[in-house]
């Protein structure tokens, strides 16, 4: 397992504060629904799984403090507050929105228990499900995309889309450690991803970790990779996959996707099933996250940009379907275009709700 | 004019520290050849025009240490050393290798001359010359270039190509700066170009002090303002043009002339006629720099990647001639395709000759 992402035990939730990498990979302790909402704003928790998970047992806690002293409909009411609390903290992910309407429903259905008590086991059992839902789906997509590597490959990755974007193995990721795990030898190129340097920071910690071949890049050395013919694969995570394909993920990725194409290398998103939403038909309307300038203007401690300055920095883009040649899903490799294809990912969210009916 | 990046006045070179903006603005002198060769080295002095004319003065500072002494031969043999010393300062940009050459060239045309003296008084003018020539060029590719900005339009620039990297007008902002005298409205969108923040700290500080509208943006921003239609027009500088029109510019470049291709939005160059190389038939042979990781790693003062990750890290890129609509010199904007128009360039290296002998 690289990594430990997320962790619930004891009735605790710990996560490690991912704005402390490489340096430090220290556990924090998460005990209100205000650290949740604030370790997701802050990074200290993010990718799109990871923060749906986060969200998650955020609710779960706020819960509990709220119903010590709540009746049954007063505790529904409450996860309600907390939910549309917790979902204010970032807007493009869709897994955060979905795994809050799971933990919404969740409560819901538990109006006709016998008391709080029993809301709060719902609330839980729930909870955990969707912690270890995203342990087994991400293997699978590991699994999925593992073939799609040959040996010799190089394979370029953007942000990070690993084990700290998920619970504990990742999805873009997941495909390289599935790879390296089935004895493929590939070098894996990471681009740093300004402003906040994930790539830097974590990819290439995860991958060195996990003992692959890797090699970091600034974000503008891609497309020189790419005519050096040193990248035969493109693989990024995604935070939000429109009903036909569009798919945000962290700025840049567009761009990349451009590039491969214009050099004939394919270019896959990574993602579960519950990044699909299909609620948006098309992704001009995924909202995209505008952060700080002084992400950019002052990244590290140090102002690198005059006073005053105008920054545009949005956190995500949108590339279009066109531009992707396969969703690498739990469902295996998806096309957009396929007939039926999507509808597989259709089916897998209805295999959790049967999950969570066991 | 935009600034005053280096100065020779009371046989004293001094240039901007361009290691410290935007911080500070602060002048140092330069008083020998190791000085002058360290701070091309380091990056205090850079931009192709620019370290040609530092170059051509670190010459003439070591002729006149060697001068005190020396027979005219001695003389002419220092100036040989001086030059081939101060070459190895960066290997990417030709002007250097052009300035240094007409130094060489100056000593030797003086081989006649009484005494040493009468050496060093034609290295001293010819460095002023290039220094006054590189004013009056960027003037004109100011001048050639601000047509081809409308009222309204976004124009998206990468690395630094301003008054920083000239002796004080710039090639691609001196067409910025043009325009914006021509009373145009345009907004730049500046990348701040990674791993160095050239952008970031030099471009904006330059377009912000002569009042034009700037936006910074994290280079893998470019694609998305590309596709949301805010950029009309991409000019950036270039370190070396080959024969056929392919550029060597500072990483980053090549990408977003795919991109500005991909988007049908036109990509021009802008240069003076000494940064075309006529020996170098294209772009293939251009040698390209490598610099250390520690710019990327440790790029903010503070460690952003693991220890010992390999990092690749090459300054510049090469931009293949087709994907170019057209190249801004002192002689017109040039199109590589069009018959004939290389030659102008040719005819404006013998137009500084003429000013030589006058």
């Amino acid at each position: 397992m690289p990594v430990d992402t997320i962790k619930w035990s004891d009735q605790t939730l710990s996560i490690i504060d991912q704005t402390l990498l490489p340096d430090r990979a220290e556990r924090i302790e998460l005990r209100t629904p205000e650290e949740v909402r604030e370790a997701i704003h802050a990074l200290r928790v993010r990718g799109a799984p990871a923060i749906g998970v986060c969200a998650a047992f955020g609710v779960l806690i706020g819960a509990r403090a709220a119903g010590e002293t709540a009746s049954v409909p007063e505790l529904i009411q409450a996860v309600e507050r907390i939910a549309d609390y917790i979902a204010g903290a970032r807007p493009t992910a869709v897994n955060l929105f979905w795994a809050l309407d799971r933990m919404r429903n969740a409560a819901r259905q538990a109006e006709s228990a016998p008391n709080a008590e029993a809301v709060l086991d719902a609330l839980e059992e729930e909870a955990i499900r969707l912690l270890e839902h995203d342990k087994r789906v991400c293997r699978a997509i590991g699994a999925s995309g593992a073939p799609l590597i040959n040996d010799g490959d190089g394979v370029l990755t953007h942000c990070n889309a690993g084990g700290l974007a998920t619970v504990d193995y990742g999805t873009a990721l997941g495909v390289f450690f599935a790879a390296h795990e089935n004895g493929k030898s590939f070098r894996v190129y990471v681009d740093e991803t300004r402003p906040l340097l994930q790539g830097a920071r974590l990819t290439a910690w995860e991958l060195m970790n996990a003992g692959i071949d890797t090699t970091l890049i600034c974000d503008n050395v891609a497309a020189k990779i790419m005519a050096e013919d040193k990248v035969q694969l493109v693989v990024t995570g995604a935070d939000r996959i429109a009903a036909n394909g569009d798919t945000a993920n962290k700025i840049g990725t567009y761009g990349l996707a451009v590039l491969a194409k214009a050099h004939e290398i394919p270019f896959y998103v990574a993602a579960p099933a519950s990044t699909f939403d299909f609620g948006m038909p098309d992704g001009r309307s995924i909202p995209i996250e505008e952060r700080a300038p002084e992400e950019v203007t002052r990244g590290f401690g140090k102002r690198t940009a005059p006073e005053n300055v105008v920054v545009y920095n949005p956190a995500f883009d949108v590339t279009p379907a066109d531009l992707i040649a396969g969703y690498i899903t739990e469902c295996g490799v998806l096309c957009a275009s396929r007939p039926g294809d999507f509808d597989l990912v259709r089916a897998a969210a209805a295999e959790i709700d049967q999950e969570q009916t066991i």
